[in-house]
């Protein structure tokens, strides 16, 4: 049981992981679950790609790094310029560590594809949460470019990643959110 | 109380209302639900316009159909073809003639605009349900594009609507979806 007012506010991202593995079939159930998200026209083009081996999740930040780090240099007014520093540091890991990484995205051709693939990966950070999990949406975790390791973890040609979520035991999760307010432009009634 | 899991899959988009407003105060509510979403840099771009009067939403609705009728002649290829005849039914309301519309949304310039949106969206659609409200996305609702009308709603000239939002107490909802299938492309471990 896992009372939905609860998972809310107390579902949070998680930067912080133990050192387990989390198991395929658990995977496997919260991919099920993301499934039941609505899509536009039901057209659910949500494509799940499951990373859980420690080694080809260091080798995916690599590459997100390194493409990052070369867009910022031809692009130095890009907002991502402020990861800079953190980017150059070897040692930072883009997916924090955690034990598991899963991309949801699909077809680029598809209009609806961001909006869908948001609802689905809403729908899989709260059944990870209710599951005793922790996740983070990694916005640095998209570059993956290299035509090679595209392929080595299975991504089509067209594929384009829309939400890269690490999945793994919290040792820490933040607390409830005290910088939320409700901003309504008008009401008309 | 209201379990997760039941809601995960008992959560259907819902197009027909019962004939019975739903309060301003249960609908703040779940905006500041919504709040709770992630969003890119937890930058939380959301901003919501709340219209419960339904002359105002048949304005809307007709408003929605001249513009998507209008796109159609210029561009007969459009997928939204498919939609004409419907469109052109002067009976037909693009809002299912629901008592509330939430629209959710921001400013067009922001990038991560659309999926953070669409996270609010979820947070939304699932609150609502926990609250025994009827929700549907409304893909056809975003083209509101006459400035006069725009002002009077509220959206501010830059503004972008991602997510038009229905809310209503349902006469019927549809059963658990039967047409859900995991697609993994990979597993890589």
């Amino acid at each position: 049981m896992a009372d939905f007012f609860e998972l809310l506010s107390k579902r949070r991202s998680v930067r912080d992981y133990e050192n387990r593995a989390v198991s395929l079939d658990l995977v496997e159930e919260i991919i099920r679950d993301s499934c039941f998200a609505p899509s536009s026209g039901d057209g659910q083009p949500w494509r799940f790609i499951v990373v859980n081996n420690k080694e080809w999740i260091k080798k995916l930040s690599d590459e997100s790094k390194r493409n990052i780090l070369s867009f910022i240099e031809t692009n130095p007014e890009a907002p991502l310029k402020k990861y800079e520093s953190v980017l150059r540091d070897k040692d930072f890991n883009v997916f924090y560590n955690a034990p598991c990484l899963v991309f949801i995205g699909g077809c680029k051709d598809i209009r609806s594809l961001h909006v869908d693939c948001a609802l689905a990966a809403s729908y899989f950070m709260f059944s990870a949460a209710a599951r005793g999990l922790g996740t983070c949406w990694v916005g640095l975790g998209t570059s993956i470019q290299d035509p090679k390791v595209r392929e080595q973890v299975g991504m089509p040609k067209d594929y384009r990643i829309v939400a890269p979520i690490v999945v793994g035991y919290p040792k820490n999760i933040p607390g409830r959110p005290d910088n939320r307010e409700a901003k309504i432009l008008k009401v008309v009634s």
